[in-house]
């Protein structure tokens, strides 16, 4: 065996282990009896000793130092690079801090959700500042020659994103971000509601029907309800989540094609990069835009919608919408909500903004978690017009924070600008996109995100594996763009 | 901290990845996709990988020898033996053995599953001829101090039996049992058969209540299906799963308490030795004492059977028999069935005799899989008077050949054993006990067993764990003199 065959045995042997802290995950939030909560954290916190003494394990940096890079080609020189990235970054981070923040995050999901449950922000707080503050200790060892701490931790999810980077995009999103909200709330147009009950049992049947027009593979996954719609795991076993609301189909619906996109990416990457570095997605960013292209610019147009129109009159029967069209209008009403997760396409990116720049305070220790829900309450006044009512549908609402993800949050808005980049690049290649979507079959465009982003799992860097996809750097024009056209069309604007 | 400190530290995260691989067996059993299979072998096989390498981890000699176990107290000491004993086992058997039997094993479930379910035998036998070659390996590394191969593997399922000590304990009971049944096959007593439908969800929620019945703490456990019903898991984690027969509702209510039995056992140890080496029941034989008493005892008595006649007319209405003693002695018919699992009391313990015979043959190397079905099927007919009339029925039935589990199936005998000597015991304990099952509650006798055997865990070896909680040592005369007892009256013998 060389070197490079021993390296990537062990990083083979590895992949199997962090899938299986994966699973571990998923059965927390899926099926976990409640009272193994103390029990799965110490299970966590081994699990990430485990998976940390092998990313700073010696032999590591002995057979990095033992390789050529010259004589690999380039999936083996990417396999190397992810390889020296994670083993550099872990070796900063001590094990007793590691195990730490695993234990405390596994704990604070469960207390998180009791608070939310509750109303009770005095429940999770304590919690969070003790998250924070490790969070702070973990981003400090990792930029420990030099940088904004918050960068340390964005890099964990957006390899070579900064906050300043972000935060100059960010600006550049914002103006005609607000001045097509405006317009559209002062467009006078009035939307029908929807009042009418779907069943629960009816629509995790039609879930089920909408992931494989989607080309969800059941044989590599399942679907199973959470609190918090998530996807979980890589290669052969890439599980869904979603949530039934029996006045409010959508969220059943669009979580469900949401987590579709992010399963589709995992098991769309090539096969012989199966449990090795490069067998998953490349960046949350990149995952994103798998997610949010599927549920938006295909699941949200007015091609695709006009199928499902009729499929939930088949389902549910009559339940108040006159047409299509209407149908459409429903869909994408632009209404300035509490919930991020049930926020239209103009108000999302707006979300994002506020939890990036608060976020990016409290780890730069510019803001305490003791003023969080204040200073959320008031941007989200200003944001949106609309004071948040309770906890749960303020600082409570998210999960990120409660599990440590710091840094997570703008890799949301980053997604949405490479599906807009994304989508129009699809468009120009597949002039039967509406027809297609128009019989409910999102399965070409599908296959064409398959070919150009997923197979080549982490070969790429992330920017680089949208521009291969594209033909072009990417940026916020097309989605700008995007929204501006679909709104102002509905809105009259 | 101390080296005893520094050792338990070391075994607690152990325990905690042992419950990991636990879950993940469950996972594969319950929810895994079907396209997951050989992903999740490399995963197992990484598990199993790193749990070897803790129990041969040089530092645990160290520990062991910095110790001086006269300054522990008698917990302590037995943390130590099993740590000890576990320790020097697994030294013996090399790591590329164990991750072999741990991925061959992990693929062999599947395999046999479907062979199972297409009845072909050709699918199944180079699977199983080469796990009995690597078990063998194990079996040689093992006992490499002298004695049977087979009582090397033994050992892992209950400490301290033998082969040879086993054979003799079973060439007792079979002569009593073989009359018993010869006499009872004689009597011309006619039992009727059950002619009607129990919908499958009807019967899921009676497994629910008959769970709670006998004890079962939902807050730490859950109820799932599976092919092979099992339980899962120690300490705050313990979950069961039972399967369902729309004709036949004696496969879901039994196999329902039986799992309940064995995780009862998990739930009652003291949690003061939770995720460490006393944390767990002491041994598979002890173990089937809990879940048979639960079952046969217990939930086949006359007292509980009244109850159950009744809770069932409730459910599913009349299903065609007359009354409660017709219905006991239907739920305790006795005939010569090809299904260890639905076999009755009287036959279960002649299935378990020829397995234990058949395996312990393969081990010697005095059978090969080639010559199992025919030495399967030529046993069968001798013992139980019928030929077998396809593999399910036969050699396919039963799944522990195919994940590596020989030397297991004595311990259910054993169990069977055991739960004798406990029947006696409670019977003169609780004089209220048919009272008590009489109104469906079984909680009293299971808090019997958690108080005299449960709550110790490991601390005992396993034949002490009995004699503790009867006062005397065990043997086969309890359970003999329970079965003709109970099976005399039901036939008039």
């Amino acid at each position: 065996m060389s070197p490079f065959d021993d390296l990537m045995a062990f990083a083979r042997e590895t992949a199997a282990l962090q899938q299986v802290a994966g699973r571990l995950s998923w059965d927390q939030e899926t099926v976990m009896p409640r009272g193994a909560a103390a029990q799965r954290a110490e299970e966590m916190a081994a699990m990430e000793a485990v998976l940390h003494a092998r990313a700073t394990d010696p032999r590591v940096a002995d057979w990095l130092a033992a390789i050529d890079p010259a004589a690999l080609d380039a999936a083996g020189r990417a396999q190397l690079r992810l390889i020296r990235r994670r083993h550099e970054r872990m070796k900063r981070v001590p094990a007793r801090l590691a195990a730490e923040i695993a234990r405390v995050t596994s704990l604070g999901q469960g207390i998180w959700a009791e608070a939310r449950e509750a109303d009770d922000p005095g429940a999770f707080l304590p919690t969070l500042a003790e998250i924070l503050r490790l969070k702070r200790e973990e981003a400090a060892a990792l930029a420990a020659t030099g940088g904004e701490l918050y960068d340390a931790l964005l890099d964990d999810y957006e390899p070579g994103a900064t906050g300043a980077g972000l935060a100059a995009m960010f600006a550049a999103l914002r103006p005609r971000l607000v001045a097509l909200r405006a317009a559209i709330l002062g467009s006078g147009r009035n939307v029908p509601v929807l009042a009418a009950r779907f069943p629960a049992e009816a629509q995790l049947r039609l879930a089920r029907e909408l992931a494989t027009a989607f080309g969800y593979d059941w044989q590599t996954g399942r679907l199973d309800l959470a609190v918090h719609p998530f996807s979980s795991g890589s290669g052969t076993d890439c599980r869904i989540t979603t949530r039934v609301c029996e006045t409010d189909p959508f969220s059943c619906i669009y979580s469900t094609i949401h987590e579709v996109g992010h399963a589709a990416y995992e098991q769309g990457v090539d096969r012989a990069f199966l449990l090795t570095p490069l067998g998953a997605g490349v960046s949350m960013g990149v995952h994103e835009s798998q997610s949010r292209i599927a549920e938006n610019q295909l699941g949200r147009s007015a091609a695709f919608t006009g199928w499902l129109f009729g499929r939930l009159r088949e389902v549910f029967g009559d339940f108040g919408l006159a047409d299509a069209g209407t149908f459409y209008a429903v869909v994408n009403r632009v209404t300035p909500g509490y919930i991020r997760t049930e926020a239209d396409e103009v108000h999302y990116n707006l979300h994002i903004l506020m939890r990036f720049d608060l976020e990016r305070a409290l780890i730069a220790g510019d803001l305490g978690t003791g003023d969080l829900e204040a200073a959320w309450n008031d941007r989200f006044l200003a944001d949106f017009g609309v004071a948040v009512d309770r906890p749960r549908h303020g600082f409570l609402q998210d999960v990120h924070w409660s599990v440590g993800l710091f840094g997570y949050f703008p890799t949301y808005t980053l997604g949405n600008v490479y599906a807009g980049c994304l989508h129009a690049a699809l468009r120009a290649d597949l002039p039967d996109l509406d027809d297609q979507l128009a019989r409910g079959d999102a399965r070409p465009a599908m296959a064409w995100l398959r070919e150009r982003v997923q197979r080549h799992g982490g070969l790429y860097q992330p920017a680089e594996t949208i521009a291969r996809a594209t033909g072009s750097a990417p940026g916020p024009g097309p989605l700008l763009d995007y929204l501006e056209a679909k709104f102002g069309a509905l809105y009259g604007l």
